[in-house]
């Protein structure tokens, strides 16, 4: 059903309709709390997240946010707009540390999208920048998608 | 003080000196409380995780554990033999599934290491395998180490 209403939908009738240029965006501010939870998940005691004075002795302001917990933020957008949406491959450049309190913007944008049978690959380049324009986080994902047809975007998502 | 010992150590004097070619291990098997933690931490709710039928639809056996928690081995290897490591960058391939209960391995081996001032760059091979063999993440990783000396080696890792 969803196939039919792809391939009978025009562009411009379908702005839910995922394309090569689109691109979707969810923003998260994480706490202290995020922190605590994520390293006592994963086991991951790194003092750079807990101990200030370890983070300036490493050259950050202040103790960071695990890096692969701010890149959750790209898997997460495939699961809102693509529930069922199976991820391939990711690649992350840290370039910048992300602080408690920082509002991040994950931006997905499609460089690609392959139909093989009744399914989709989509290349897309995968990016985090802070609410004032710093790029954080810099890479690209393969996500293999049920449908292009989005499902209703989220508040803090946009497709262009 | 650790660079001194670095450097007035020779390698087979220092077991836990961390060289080109060493090898790093770490195992976990994740539970159902774990997707379900890192869930509701990173707001990921693809089905996939969750309803079997819907992970059946897409080819797997049964629900799968995020590959970004099953990733998040690495940096907590980095982590515990190398506290206040910062992580720089990640490849990722999702080769295979990864079901609740499948004991991981993840290993981290050395492929180059750079000193620059009192720091380390090094560059590293990561993968993740079940304990029956299968290839299961493969990637790369970078990360800067602030002394090549390792913390005790935790009872599930080795270094060669």
């Amino acid at each position: 059903m969803l196939i039919k209403r792809f391939f009978s939908s025009s562009s411009s009738a379908s702005p839910n309709l995922f394309k090569i240029g689109s691109i979707l965006k969810q923003a998260r501010t994480f706490t202290d709390a995020d922190i605590l939870d994520y390293s006592k998940l994963t086991h991951d005691a790194n003092p750079l997240h807990f101990d200030a004075e370890c983070a300036k002795n490493a050259g950050f302001d202040d103790c960071i946010v695990h890096g692969m917990l701010v890149a959750s933020l790209f898997p997460r957008i495939f699961a809102t707009h693509f529930p069922g949406a199976i991820y391939v491959s990711q690649t992350l450049q840290f370039k910048l540390p992300v602080y408690i309190g920082d509002e991040i913007i994950a931006e997905v944008q499609a460089t690609s999208i392959r139909q093989i049978k009744n399914k989709y690959i989509a290349k897309l380049s995968t990016k985090c920048i802070k609410h004032d324009g710093p790029l954080v986080i810099d890479g690209e994902a393969t996500a293999v998608l049920p449908s292009l047809v989005m499902e209703p975007p989220h508040l803090s998502s946009t497709s262009s």
